[in-house]
């Protein structure tokens, strides 16, 4: 896996490079790309809209659907870096600090296989 | 930067961790991680709604709003890197290609400074 | 049914008069609006993100869930209202003509139990 | 305007009508309606995403790009119905019940021009 070797710098510097060259920060207010992403979110769940969710987990057989779905995925993450690019959000902190708030707000003795409290 | 030496491989197992933990890959289906992240991303753009553009540009500056931003963006793209361990997607090879088909799409020369062919 | 005799402009009153009353025009950029719309319909959403499509079906047995869905499905349509009063569109004359393009694009008996060509 | 003489009922019927004939209702679980609203709504965005806030308020104007955002509009609204067929809910009474709270949470003296109690 590529992932194994790649920081997430290196992916933030090919979104980086792509907007700066096409001089498309003037485009990239983060209110703009948050619509931007929110707006490939959706193209991601077109894919899954009306299928079950059973047979959603069984889309790594179909190969052209996953590259497709890889695609939108790649969106997805790409505005996400290139609003903390905008922004000077480290993604890297961003996400440990998140999930220390997470373990803290569903411990795991306490959710295991339940979503909610009541679930 | 934490981003400098964390790569996304990293970051990808400390979701599947925490998924496994609470023997939550049983609510996992694509399909369901395709609606929560597209829930998150609406959450993100939440803190966007009602300001200017250009207001949107000096939010560094506010450390609680830009906090609070942080913790949505961490949780689109740690959906994403859910949905990629659900799926086995390979972040990094999925963002290179797609970059590939944009450099493609809009080439820089013909789009410096605009976003589309009418623009 | 209140929906037998309420006329869509009389909804769309309703929405208008709130935001007059406040003074909100001046927040009520379509664009704007076209956020608060995607952002009411993850809340939305958010009510099925979890459950089976199967157990969604049988949410009107649950009247407190189904209390609280129609609450964000007001939401949804009172922005799409409030959008279609900035904007001047006549959303009966919209759904009337989106319908005529649909019935050319599905024709029943080419669709009838199928969503797609493949499908 | 056909919006003063048209009730909710009939444009509810329509969607109904529509939906019957293609024996789709075996799709219309509220889950998957709820992913295809949200999905309408992210493409009613995409009119908006690049656009300033100022501008998108002159898009009456642009007699194409009017028709392109109702359609779209169209779209929203018709699947908020499919979801009030399938659910069984009536939408305005859940719009002028919606509303009786908002008006008790943003009360008009207390909201005027603002949007947030800090706003």
């Amino acid at each position: 896996m590529s992932d194994q070797t790649t920081t997430v710098s290196e992916l933030r510097q090919i979104i980086r490079t792509f907007v700066e060259e096409r001089d498309w920060r003037q485009f990239h207010a983060p209110k703009n790309i948050s619509m931007a992403l929110a707006i490939e979110a959706a193209e991601l769940m077109e894919h899954f809209q009306w299928i079950d969710a059973e047979a959603s987990r069984h889309l790594p057989n179909d190969a052209a659907k996953l590259a497709a779905i890889g695609e939108e995925l790649a969106d997805v993450i790409g505005y996400s870096f290139a609003l903390a690019n905008e922004l000077g959000i480290d993604v890297s902190d961003a996400i440990r600090n998140k999930m220390v708030k997470n373990r803290q707000k569903y411990p795991a003795d306490q959710f295991r296989g339940r979503y909610s409290r009541d679930g």
